[in-house]
């Protein structure tokens, strides 16, 4: 009797586990969306959970983390858990998942340029006077000198040609020849373009023969419970012996879901699926291949590759056609991934005349600075404040998310899908600390003032400016049942960090490249929370230099997945730029630790 | 209680087995040598095993091709026996398996020239100035502009790299990189040239720095137990299920047999095996590589491929280096295979100003008649008799084998490794058959004579000629326990079928040449049976043309398999050999009946 059974609501999906494990472990391990970034220590309080029966579980010293009344309902960390017993929980309520996400505003059409083809052969029947081999018959049809066959096609020929009365169609990609189906099936070729982030993972659903996107589908990465960020990541993967393994399982269920999802929206056969492309951070992409991204992790910040892998689908386990191509995009350093390489290939930055700065925040933030004679890059550890991790009310944006923040003589919050607000985003948190440095409430130091300071200052505001545990707090959203979303001092301190380290990689990118930041034509800001942030707050804030005009692109990586897919000339363009692209390494130099101390304050 | 334990001596290796199986299925497919040409019917006596404990076994009718005194020994058919319990059985003593086999009387060197290397590499060490990822540093190294890796060297590189100090040996193919080794290990570098025969499997292990033979190793083909020629092994995958891919797991855990064998005798590590190249025959070859020769077997006799491919090891489950690159040698028709290509590139007969006939006899016998301006070839169905099957006492060539006849007042017998006689290979099989047409206890028309035709004959010889079940048999040795050793006129019958199937292929080649006979300049005599064969007897029964020069070759086929997996130019030869070589279907011609009729008379 060394398993128990955990019945998990909403989905009341039962799992066994062995009692070595805790409840979180065990939750992530299954699949199911449960945050956590501390990594099982119980301090971050995200891994909320509802013990519906199970009393050792209750009894568990609830965390401080948790409110007396979630404890009196029932919520408990699952990482303080251990498993003990048959237990009922309950998840939290589920945000919709990356919806911002899948809105990449890239086209819906990417020109199509590549070897990988269908095609509808009607070919000659073999007789005694012609008896050339299957597979020969197809090779010479399609004008192939030197075939190349697959196990699968090798396996499938003779009975699908024989059941099809040799009209068949063939996939093949240069002289290799990868599968083969009964008639006419050429229109069916389809790739998905995957854009794998720490936190999310999106998929978009290409169609191979016009370029048209048909479907996008995104979900949280399955990683996630294992550590928020990629240094949490690698800390798992060193410290556990089969956790290279794990994460790679993890994140390949992550796409497996995404593709099933495709498929079931779009009614395609899974089968006819023959290329998949990703980009992501470096971490994410050596997770990927099943490399250990632990050198990545401590200096001199090694990575195992960078250079684009190509692979098929059977020796990953993506669940496509097994001969599916995978192209596994290059990266620039250990922490300047493959998604920046997206960026720069969306943006065409390599082949601009202006001078560009690319900002790309995710759950790290990385600049490239260059046009086309040169290009710099570097990475801030900015992204989990933006994301929401390390703040007190952050979550990601998704439904319930404070977004924007207005401050005049009260303060006025738009909610993401119009609802209840349960917390802030990454815009909402920009906006919130913008529009209180605006009216003075926070100063330029960072520090929110004490209620007796905020002189001549709307009663309400003032009211708002409460006692908290590092000093004072400001109440942006009350609830008449208590529940008040607060933005606290230490989630300004968080913010400062995050934000400095990014104006400070400009000011270094912009001197090592000989310039001043005016001489900067233009700021180019990319990702999901780049897309919604009010510049304006941005510029407030100082994440962003003031004088600087500054464009949003969208979710720039993910157009890049999507053109890398489309084209063999673009994954070429890749390849180029992964190389052109010269990465400043921050960490070790001293001018950087100056203008981060510079760039933390809110003032000129 | 479904299954039973079978113990099964002199191995003493026991199994447990359901009970829906027959012993012989049981022991065949648990790898032990049991062979079986009848494919299970009871009928050919092939698979006699000593049942030492199990009264229902004992209690099974024992087959007509056991003897009274193998009866009261306990001998039985194991695809007699139902699996109904418990037992132990015997095997027969084991023949050593390919002796002839592995003396293949080629080079013990092959020029090397091949674009599989490895390397010894001293790197320098990463720094904060230089973030070169792991395996971009070893590309660099190699000047790969442009690497391509596996996820092996993936997996591995990061530790390896660290734990050798960056002190390394790395094996690539062109731009793609295979493995990573700790320190100095460039000198380990091998491949295995495999000759996978419908009865015999030979591995050769080929030192790939210098070209050198280390070590040659032969086993039964396993898949002997599901048949003993190639249309049989058809049938067994047409009629089952999972026919192919039982098969196919035989014949690779006979290459993986072979392979242990050959570490162990060399104390070489498994994984530096890079390298396997196969030739068999198509058959032998669609097995290996999982594609289903079910069309080969009917007309218009469709092979699934002709072309080489290439694999990977871990693609077939082959036990070397999971990176082993594989070569399954080009196949010219449904019966000329690659061992055919095998006999051509050992011969050169493709660049032979002289016009060549080539005669591959093993379990098929496959013919080419040709020179540098062109090749035609077909396949006879000659083989079983002349390696043992369908004779009565036939047997492979190994110890206990009569393998050489001569007829003076007496028989005079040689037996393979001096030991008493317990069968006749087809050596001894073509020497007894010449030697009684020369002395005319067999005429022209292949009738044993009745000893009162055998006027003025030596006493002896006439006292050996004995009332058959088809007419009269002869005694080539007599027993004591009366276990004597027959030729009989069924076995006459056989042999006239086989060789007369040869001869009348000969001719339709040297028509469709538009030459005659004695235009052919030299006769090439392949295989272990041509190797050992006696000419002169071979001539007097008109198996080979009287009047032509006979050259015998060798196991040309293994030979082939050496050089092309010592040199990429090789490999390109076979490949362009197997598309010249021209295949004449022997089966559809009525001039090949006519020919075949007149060519099975001894007489001229």
């Amino acid at each position: 009797l060394n398993t128990f059974k955990i019945t998990v609501l909403p989905e009341n999906k039962t799992i066994e586990v062995s009692k070595e494990k805790t409840l979180h472990l065990a939750l992530a391990e299954a699949g199911f969306p449960i945050e956590g970034t501390c990594g099982g220590r119980g301090t971050c309080g995200k891994c909320k959970i509802k013990v519906i029966e199970g009393q050792n579980a209750l009894s568990v010293i609830p965390s401080k983390k948790l409110s007396h009344e979630e404890i009196e309902a029932g919520w408990r960390l699952a990482c303080l858990i251990p498993i003990s017993e048959d237990m009922i929980v309950m998840l939290p309520p589920k945000a919709e998942e990356g919806d911002r996400k899948t809105h990449l505003s890239g086209k819906d059409y990417y020109p199509i340029n590549i070897d990988l083809k269908k095609k509808h052969l009607v070919l000659e029947k073999p007789t005694l006077q012609d008896q050339t081999s299957d597979l020969r018959r197809i090779a010479l049809e399609l004008g192939i000198e030197k075939p190349q066959f697959t196990p699968q096609i090798i396996k499938k020929a003779p009975e699908v040609l024989r059941k099809a009365k040799f009209d068949v169609t063939v996939t093949y990609i240069e002289n290799k020849l990868l599968d083969i189906e009964v008639g006419d099936t050429a229109s069916e070729l389809y790739g998905v373009a995957f854009d794998i982030g720490t936190t999310t993972v999106v998929g978009s659903l290409i169609d191979l023969n016009n370029g048209k996107v048909i479907a996008a589908s995104a979900a949280a990465n399955l990683q996630r419970g294992y550590g928020a960020d990629v240094i949490a990541r690698i800390t798992y993967v060193s410290e556990n012996n089969d956790g290279l393994d794990t994460l790679q399982k993890k994140v390949i269920e992550t796409l497996n879901n995404i593709i099933e999802n495709l498929v079931n929206k779009t009614g395609i056969k899974r089968e006819n699926i023959y290329s998949i492309a990703t980009v992501g951070n470096t971490c994410m992409q050596h997770l990927l291949v099943g490399a250990d991204p632990t050198n990545i992790a401590g200096s001199p910040y090694i990575p195992v590759f960078q250079d684009s892998i190509n692979l098929s689908a059977y020796q990953l386990g993506i669940e496509t056609n097994k001969e599916s191509v995978i192209y596994v995009s290059p990266n620039i350093a250990g922490y300047v991934g493959a998604d920046t390489v997206g960026v720069i290939l969306a943006t065409e930055l390599e082949k601009s005349d202006q001078l560009l700065l690319a900002v790309d925040i995710g759950t790290n933030g990385e600049l490239v600075l260059g046009n086309k004679e040169k290009m710099l890059s570097c990475s801030t550890a900015a992204g989990p404040a933006f994301e929401g991790a390390q703040i007190k009310y952050g979550m990601r944006a998704a439904d319930g998310a404070i977004e924007e923040v207005v401050i005049d003589e009260s303060v006025n919050i738009k909610v993401i899908g119009n609802k209840k607000p349960v917390g802030i985003c990454g815009s909402g948190l920009v906006d919130a600390v913008a529009q209180l440095v605006k009216v003075g409430i926070i100063e330029a130091s960072g520090r929110i003032i004490a209620p007796e300071e905020a002189v001549d200052m709307p009663e309400d505001l003032v009211s708002r400016i409460v006692k908290g545990q590092n000093g004072y707090d400001f109440v942006l959203y009350r609830d008449v049942l208590g529940k008040d979303i607060l933005l606290t001092q230490k989630d300004v301190r968080e913010l400062q960090l995050a934000k400095g380290a990014i104006y400070a990689g400009i000011k270094i990118l912009a001197k090592e490249f000989g310039v001043e930041i005016k001489d900067i034509g233009k700021v180019l800001l990319a990702g999901a929370f780049g897309n919604y942030i009010n510049i304006e707050s941005a510029k407030i804030i100082k994440l962003l230099p003031k004088e600087l005009e500054v464009e949003q692109v969208g979710n720039a990586a993910g157009i890049g997945s999507r053109m890398i897919i489309a084209s063999d000339e673009e994954k070429q363009r890749a390849d180029l730029i992964a190389k052109k692209v010269r990465y400043i390494e921050l960490s070790s130099r001293l001018d950087f630790q100056d203008e981060f101390i510079t760039a933390l304050n809110f003032g000129d």
